[in-house]
């Protein structure tokens, strides 16, 4: 099984995966160049080869066409339905097993589409999965922490996926978003993102798009090129209480922001995270503001941030939406 | 002039670089599959090309033979020398002119080494030049961090090489260390590395190497398969006060590391960063414990490390360090 394991000095919760563990022998086919390795076969998402994947937690099915957007267990899941959920020491550091949820959401039966060439209504069934899947999930009361996380293309298929996932710890970056949104609120009785809102649409030069609900912006300090937030304008702390008329308005502001990185870089690949508050209490923080962040992987600093945590970025924010906005 | 700006949520400095700001055009070569691109013309590193680099700070040289081990400015620094330290405010935000030391070392004059091929005493010159550079750099009393950074191969140049940097600022992850050692400290009047090196040796699992001087072990909650970390088995917060003979240790230590995981990974990419401690008072912390901290640049889970900040490794660290102990 598994393991979260807390790194001791900086207490960041790390996965252990020991289900398949990988010796030498996996990561010699994995040197730069990377390439990516279409899975052998039929593609186990594509229509027809439903038997190939656990059975569907949820799905949109327009009738008779068969299903549009469905959730499935992950087959080599980060974290397991089954399990202890008690932390315990192993000499000075602490560890528990690596219990929670983690789905794979098939956003659509087209194996070669992504989030520039999808409509908006089929967006926003793929929102409609997440939200419903993430309702249901709600109620394990033992999970701390949703996370929805999207690689195009994806690591090992390149059939249009999502990974819904629900833990038991907070994951780091979360955890400072939360402590520096209470920091601030204690600071001034209001939401740091709120106010970050503001001042964007008043500053204007970081603004990607604007849409009834929704606003799309390079951050101040953008870790990476092109990196660009999606935030809802009024405060809302859970992903998973989004009204059906936001989600309609949420699936053109997506849209738009990627047909946007697709004119400016070619269809670039891309990582896009949706950061919601803890679900358990007392965890659970009404001051945060849900968004997405959205990231294109482009660029080749790793070597530096990894080691620092300190992003070097030859893209500065107002010049990156003003492309964006450029080839709107 | 580039720009050291405060991402205001979670208040990690992040540069903005705007000397050469870069569009989209320069991404568009920069998808994956990466390949390295060697600089067109004759390497700017190696020996007769001299002048093409700004003027030494520092180098070894030996009577008859010319430099073994070079340092220079970097050409397209991170951080300038010249500049204002202030720090100022930007509507709701922070920033500062990001001013600092940025130089190269030019680790040999041979174009096709790396730090499993160099011979202990010359992995000793390079370690000298480091501390040679820091002791010097430690005289300007504007600098907090230094950092010593080297990737194999190069972003840019495959000539070995690496990058000692003065920033004005702590970078996020070595501040997080900081604080997760002082408030260890606090409660138990230890230093937590010092508990870590203890745990380790009596538990050995993780552990690849042992020295006179030196522990290298791959870490507990390791982020990354084959994480290692060579760490002073006696307290130090600073490497830049390393006695020679600790460099000597240090520099068989490092060839022995480097020899396993060539042998383990065919000459795998990597990317080693020291931690050492603040060096301008009050930040200065003798509470901490420099080391070097080792990533292979293997596997590709990158999507979901970068949102969350959340890591997940197939590797466990005992079947690494029993791998790496296997080749030594």
């Amino acid at each position: 099984m598994a393991q979260i394991r807390r790194e001791p000095i900086t207490r960041m919760w790390v996965v252990i995966t020991d289900d398949h563990p990988k010796g030498p022998s996996d990561y010699l086919a994995f040197k730069p160049p990377y390439q990516m390795q279409e899975p052998e076969g039929p593609c186990p998402f594509c229509p027809g080869n439903e038997g190939v994947t656990p059975g569907e937690t949820f799905s949109v099915k327009t009738e008779g066409k068969g299903w549009s957007v469905r959730a499935v267990p992950n087959k080599f899941p980060f974290f397991h339905i089954e399990g202890d959920f008690e932390r315990r020491p192993e000499g000075m550091y602490d560890l528990m097993e690596a219990v929670g949820a983690h789905e794979i959401v098939i956003e659509t039966p087209d194996h070669h589409q992504n989030l520039a060439t999808m409509e908006p209504v089929h967006i926003e069934q793929i929102l409609f999965v997440y939200r419903e899947r993430l309702m249901d999930l709600e109620r394990d009361r033992r999970f701390e922490q949703f996370l929805i996380i999207k690689n195009y293309p994806g690591i090992f298929n390149r059939h249009p996926h999502s990974h819904v996932m629900a833990m038991p710890v907070i994951p780091r970056r979360i955890d400072e978003e939360i402590w520096g949104t209470m920091d601030y609120f204690h600071r001034k009785e209001r939401c740091i993102f709120c106010d970050v809102i503001k001042e964007e649409i008043s500053a204007k030069r970081r603004v990607v798009l604007e849409t009834v609900h929704f606003l799309a912006f390079c951050p101040f300090a953008s870790r990476f090129p092109f990196e660009t937030w999606i935030i809802p304008k009024v405060h809302a702390p859970d992903f998973h209480r989004i009204t059906q008329e936001q989600m309609e308005d949420l699936s053109v502001a997506i849209q738009s922001l990627f047909i946007c990185f697709h004119r400016l870089l070619s269809d670039p690949p891309y990582s896009l995270t949706f950061h919601t508050s803890p679900v358990k209490s007392p965890f659970h923080r009404s001051e945060y503001h849900w968004h997405i962040e959205t990231r294109l992987r482009i660029g080749l600093r790793e070597g530096f941030e990894w080691g620092t945590g300190f992003f070097v970025n030859p893209t500065p924010p107002e010049d990156a939406a003003a492309y964006l906005r450029e080839v709107l």
